[in-house]
């Protein structure tokens, strides 16, 4: 990386990303599979940066809020990790999938050992864990989004949370399938509604990058305490980078080069070690399950800023 | 990542590295599948780091000459990516493959177009093109290394590159199966041959870190000259960070944080993007492939200077 | 086939068919994976015939109930056939699966469409399609062979199937995969229920080689009556013969040559097309599932009678 | 079975069988991969039966050679077995595999044992096992023709075993996987260069019909001498029942219900264990590269006569 002196002027490059990548956004198809996803406005847009140092930027919609989807797996993740709880990679992998998310053939292959944190498979098997540590894993969640973010309204929508319940039968045989091999440990059900809970989180950019800043603060939280150690912050960094897009972890990291996690709601959060965090949100998906906006937002800012960690 | 001020002893911190990762080294085994490489003495280790700036510093046996096996393919790619071969993106792609290196199962089920430049078969379709270009692919290689490292003494080893053939049926597979979804252009044979010639290349760390240095300097060669554009050297250490060391892109993110390329015959090639190049070897081998040694040495230095990119 | 001219041996040929038997029965492993199957006494051995012409013959414990297991799913076939479901083979397939019983892989790769009706994923199917005929899929089957058996005490063993229950994550993950393409009608835990249930069901040598008796006779039943055409149960005989013992289909057809079917209950029902059916049970299992004494006694049998298919 | 009693009108069999599958043969595209088997007829329709007492039945082009392709690996297995070579079945296995004839993915799997010796990587090795006995295992193919047909013109086509040769990157790839995996004894390219040989036979369902008898036969030559044992012989015809036809095995056990093996010439080959062989050609294939018009000739003949093993 460049050493960058002198002052970036982010809300310059916020503006110029959004304005680049709004042209490609149309392309992308609003996830459909269940009614509540599909009526996101396909022309939303919006951006947010949080610096380490406190400072936040906006554009267009930042502030709008909208479903994070599977952008929660980084925080029951880091929630985990937070609790010292290194026994989670003996349950679950940190090597890229090489298969769609939902896939069902490494897993077992691979013996109900999910290949990463951040496929469905593996996020189950991190929220069974964080329900066992707290009790209630979706709540965890939502608090320490409210607390980073400063925003009482992070909430759960249950009407999200229950069609993803009620066309959840590919999550239903991930889930099965983890517990035939006894890497459950709370039963199925309990679990899987849970999971559908913290995926059904809303929140906007600016809380997302606000409440992800932490990752960019090598561990510390928003009052200065500290989350993760800076060695699990810099290894959840590299998990993101390889393994946060669904199967086109390379790709994100050839075009954009940042750790980052995409969600289905459109929302994309990557980080800037050191810097900043940086959440874009466009509803249109690409096939593989990530916002083409966000992503070409992501694309334009670090071209154009030069600061992707390569 | 870090705002590094001041001068870093980076002397002291190739002598720690290496100090700290000898422990562990003699766990690894030694490749053994063709003779030339099974003789490599166990307890060798040697460590270089070549800086943006012109600064050059190594510990133990840093200037020994090892065979440079897969790491090869981080130069066949460049080199074909400096010929404005964008085209090579339609004959290879740029995820990880989830897979051991040499696996047949993915090139079946994508039709013959590998998963990423680094795995065998990918490296063999690099090749292919770096054949077409040139007329002798490993020629190039040879005299790109031979440059950068002003040393005009690296060669190919034929005892090696010929073992390599003698033993080469998974590689004649690979080869033949990609060549019968007409992705090959040049004779399988001559294919494999050049292939086998650029990964029996010996050079020492001492000149993989001069040579691999372009990557750290956003694409300009020894000389100043471009290599590569920036914004395609910033994609070539995305792919390595997230393909360049087998099916162990994701440990590898997570435990050194830095592209790297590792080749069998124990050495690992990593980036520090705008500062340094920096190559480990060791030739005791983990399962996947890579260096024991030379991994943990990485490691040991990023998490000493806390150089990583996250 | 010979032309067999002149009387059967019938019992002679059971006699010396389990005394061969007998020997390699112990190297079996009693199914454990649930407590009601894991009592079964593993020295119990039985064998039963049932000729086209009425005609009945028995050895060892013939008359002993046993956990029919996957046996369930040639009667749950038939019964949909029966009713002129044709529509199950767009729901179901023919092909031998070349993977383990209970594999997701296949049923991710053919989207749903499970590849035979004898596999768990297939017979799931079968089930949902016998429920939705009869509103009791399991009643189905057992008054089915309360009737071919004569024999009213033919019924479900209610701890087996609640024991199926609670060790079922692998049929919940198959099922609701299923589900999850579109391939089941009614609820996940309805059909469920419904093919523990016929899988509990407890009938001995006896019964079963009676009951299935009707593929013997081309489709007729014991009063006379057709249940399948004759086309039907040639093809029945079919799937049986090439898909009955889960992924050692062409290991029985090399060794026993008939059509058959295996429960991990210990039992095999096989077929001699116009002459008999056959029955032998010993609770001993192989890797695969088939009961090592009863597929060695069945092999014994057609070496000594010649009356294998072949 | 039923029990035939009486004389079978086998000519008004083929007759018929004939004439009910013209009507279905158009649909079939014939095999195109090279162009000597491109320039085959797609019109061309011949039967031909051969009973185990000596008659000789035919219909239509009854007595024109076609090429037999994958037919020759019924007769290697057949030459490996009579030398009493047991041992083969170590080298390769016996189950059908559930994937189109040339896949890699199970050998991978599977460590270089080849599922069954019908599909071309167990071909490859049963032919690496026929050189080994004979030297000459294309011509051991030839003279075993020539001899049960009584006809001396049987060849190879050097056309066709050059083009295989110029369009075989796939089975290349196949062999040199196998030797990866230490299951060839001959270079790679002997032993393909003999597979493609025996491939290229041509010769009629006159030919083939008689030079399959000895299966019907229970494994006795047209001279009486005994090519296989009983048990050898009833167990290659189980191993073609479950794996004879590429990876529709269950739909031809469903629709016919022989034992028998199609090539992508055209032909099918099969068995009426006990009483005959019967032959049919018609160049058009299906999309897994049987017959059309051959399957559904057979299909007719069996739904006529009830002369299926079921």
């Amino acid at each position: 990386m460049e050493r960058h002196t002198g002052a970036v002027d982010y809300q310059y490059l916020l503006d110029e990303a959004m304005s680049a990548a709004r042209r490609s956004a149309g392309v992308g198809r609003v996830a459909d599979y269940i009614p509540a996803l599909a009526r996101a406005d396909p022309d939303a847009f919006g951006i947010a940066l949080a610096t380490v140092d406190g400072e936040l930027y906006g554009a267009g919609a930042w502030t709008q809020p909208f479903s994070v989807q599977s952008i929660s797996k980084l925080f029951t993740l880091a929630l985990v990790l937070a609790d010292g709880e290194q026994g989670i990679w003996e349950r679950v992998g940190r090597e890229p999938s090489g298969n769609p998310f939902n896939s069902l053939v490494q897993l077992e292959t691979e013996r109900g050992i999910p290949r990463n944190p951040f496929i469905n498979a593996g996020a189950i098997v991190v929220t069974d864990k964080l329900l066992s540590l707290t009790g209630d894993a979706a709540g965890a969640v939502r608090a320490f989004l409210r607390t980073e973010a400063d925003n009482p309204l992070v909430r759960t929508d249950p009407e999200v949370a229950a069609s993803e319940a009620g066309h959840g039968h590919r999550n239903a045989a991930l889930a099965h399938f983890i517990a035939s091999h006894g890497n459950l440990v709370n039963p199925v059900e309990e679990v899987l509604a849970e999971y559908y809970a913290h995926c059904a989180i809303e929140a906007s950019c600016r809380d997302l990058a606000l409440a992800g800043r932490f990752l960019a603060r090598h561990g510390l939280r928003a009052d200065g305490s500290r989350l993760l150690s800076r060695s699990d912050a810099k290894r959840v960094n590299g998990v993101l980078l390889t393994c946060g897009t669904y199967d086109r972890g390379g790709e994100f990291a050839y075009r954009v080069g940042l750790p980052g996690k995409s969600g289905v709601g459109g929302g994309v959060l990557a980080m800037i070690p050191g810097r900043a965090a940086v959440c874009a949100w466009s509803p249109g998906l690409d096939a593989a399950g990530n916002s083409v906006g966000a992503v070409a937002a992501l694309d334009a800012f670090t071209t154009l800023s030069g600061l992707s960690v390569f």
